[in-house]
């Protein structure tokens, strides 16, 4: 077993970093406090006894040496970057846990044959830069390092530019590494854990993702002297696209969800009707069928929204995962820890995209999930038990031990 | 009649100060070019002679004395300030015009009995500060000073620090200024005029106002593993208000409109249901009885829709006018200058909000109004031609000297 402490410790010390504004974390990708937050989780590492390799997506592999030394190694990670007003788990918690197992397993003096990475993977939460999971995606060949270098913030920074500017940008070639399996352990984001009194989630699967993004184009005008039958109203184009969205989603129940996080007015002055609307949709689903359909759906019905209005419409594709199947060998051996552990468990389609569904691309992959109170995430408020956390990485560290071979 | 050439390359050598990115303007109230092109207009009126008078809210005042002592002034104006994305002639054609006119006057040598005041009031936009016609409420009576000061534009800067940041900060007290009459210029920034093909807008009235400003809370939670069910969505309900406030407008057709200009979600990002949705509505009516419903029903239903969707509602008024209207006498001469001068004319109600519209509270007012292309205003498009821009100038000189007694 794990030092929960000691994990829980770890937890609180990074959360130093990049406070948020209500007892969570801002700790953007790519940022000052990012590369302090790695600066730390690489002290801690070294004083393991773990070696670094940095690749040029900047992602962390922190590695502890097997006894085989023709073994590929198995990775345990996640990421180290926060939402804006994100919680101090979501992420950090697997990278960390990951580092607690290696701790525990110096203090019992355990070596394995394949040896084990500890990885902290570049802007999971796509939230600076979209998408989501940008380093994993390139680490398994599904974005090219050209597309994710050239991605830009709100303020037209470059992915690129900023991973140098950080001091982060590292010499490996991206991708180049094979991984023998690849373990991600993470809070569940949503409610079922906690509803259902599970201590443990076997996730099986992972729900697809479209991220969408919608550029309406209207007639920016004057809100008081343009009588309605002139307006080109592209605020109000949007406000039934996000309806519209709304009853997609509801369509498709149960398994489905679909919403609207991001919006931007040009000129975003209150008696200027908006020229432009910008926004982003996120619907995701296990179902590769409803996937595709709403999809589709929502972009037929978008566009004859925007037509009936006389406003202009277009729609990029910013992200998008298919629904992913875990490693069935993984998922038994994340089950049968639990049950060795004691601890009670079910299994569970993550609703979040994860880095272990690109992982999954390239090695045999799954996830270990713990609960979180009334299921809250990007939310500064996302809270978990040390009690949950710990249990967590009790199960990461039996199923790591087994893959990974005494 | 007019020098309409200098009139015209006063406003070509204005638009240079705060130029926009698309042939506009971005000389927001109390930015360094507020100041800059409030020095330019200063320079002109002294070198026309006039002497300058600044009250603690930022009122321009540049007098040509009369020859009676003792009477009150007749006062011509409007505004310098843009929008963000502004044109080239809202506003800053009633200050220019009025300056215009003097010169016309000096170069024909004309004395009136009444001395003429050639007026730019502080923040007529309320882009930056809201509500719109703020210095000129404050004159008027109708806000007070220390709201005013305290009103805070998006990075939270307040309009009392900002106006003494500029340097614009009078001495004269704010509305002590007694005035004989007050005239205002302006470009309809509507497509009546220019659709009736009438050179000149005899303005009798102006529609009533309210802006609504809407803070929704709902519960900032993942967008993939938060399902539907669970989701406390202010975006949601933003949408559905949106719709709503169409429908309100709809229903009170002829005569009523109503929009949202701007929309603020937090934390704003693609995979995070926002927590707190800010957002304003503006309707106006030139009838109270409709102005008074559209409010009380808009308040209403938005507090229905939060409360289905378990979001929380809060909504201040940010900006409020009845319906004016304007003195008979001037619209009188307004007309009989229009009349005399062979222009094509028509009666029109003012669309937009006026600093007129709070002169008319402290002093008989109206406004002379010239067409605009496509009706476009707020907007860096909005154009007229130096002929139209001409025309009501002309009309401005006349009903000047009729009401300033030569
Ligand atoms: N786990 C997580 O929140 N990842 C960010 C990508 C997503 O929105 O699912
Ligand atoms: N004329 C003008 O655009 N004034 C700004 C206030 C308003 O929105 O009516």
């Amino acid at each position: 077993r794990v030092n929960g402490d000691r994990l829980w410790d770890m937890l609180m010390e990074m959360a130093k970093i990049g406070p948020g504004v209500a007892g969570g974390n801002n700790r953007q990708t790519l940022t000052d406090e990012d590369a302090e937050g790695r600066r730390l989780f690489q002290r801690w590492c070294e004083d393991a006894g773990l070696t670094m390799g940095v690749d040029t997506m900047g992602n962390m592999f922190m590695t502890r040496p097997g006894t085989d030394p023709d073994a590929l190694p198995v990775h345990v990670g996640s990421h180290l970057d926060t939402q804006p007003t994100g919680g101090k788990y979501d992420g950090v918690l697997g990278v960390l846990a990951g580092l607690e197992v290696i701790r525990s397993m110096n203090d019992l003096n355990i070596k394995t044959k394949h040896p084990i990475v500890v990885t902290n993977w570049t802007n999971e939460e796509g939230a600076r830069f979209a998408p989501a999971m940008l380093a994993s995606g390139v680490f398994a060949g599904v974005l090219t390092q050209d597309y994710a270098y050239a991605r830009k913030d709100m303020d037209g920074k470059t992915f690129g530019d900023e991973l140098k500017r950080i001091g982060w940008l590292g010499d490996e070639k991206v991708g180049a590494r094979k991984m023998h399996a690849y373990f991600e352990y993470h809070i569940e984001q949503g409610p079922i854990l906690e509803a259902e009194e599970k201590q443990i989630g076997v996730v099986t699967h992972c729900q697809g993702l479209w991220w969408l993004e919608f550029t309406l184009t209207g007639r920016e005008a004057h809100t008081g002297s343009t009588p309605m039958n002139l307006r080109v109203n592209a605020g109000l184009a949007m406000a039934r696209i996000m309806e519209m969205v709304q009853e997609v989603a509801m369509s498709e129940q149960p398994g489905a969800v679909g919403g609207v996080g991001q919006v931007k007015f040009s000129p975003n002055s209150r008696n200027v009707l908006p020229g432009t609307v910008v926004f982003t949709v996120d619907i995701r689903t296990p179902s590769q069928e409803k996937l595709d359909r709403m999809r589709a759906t929502i972009e037929a019905k978008g566009a004859e929204i925007c037509a009936e209005l006389g406003v202009g419409c277009s729609v990029e594709a910013v992200g998008h995962f298919d629904p992913v199947t875990f490693d069935e060998k993984l998922v038994a051996s994340v089950r049968k820890a639990a049950e060795d552990l004691g601890y009670s468990h079910m299994n569970l389609i993550s609703g979040a995209g994860h880095d272990a569904c690109w992982a999954a691309k390239v090695a045999p992959s799954t996830m270990i999930m713990c609960p979180c109170v009334g299921g809250l995430s990007h939310n500064e408020a996302e809270e978990i038990s040390k009690e949950w956390a710990t249990a967590g990485a009790d199960v990461l560290l039996r199923a790591v031990l087994e893959t990974a071979e005494i």
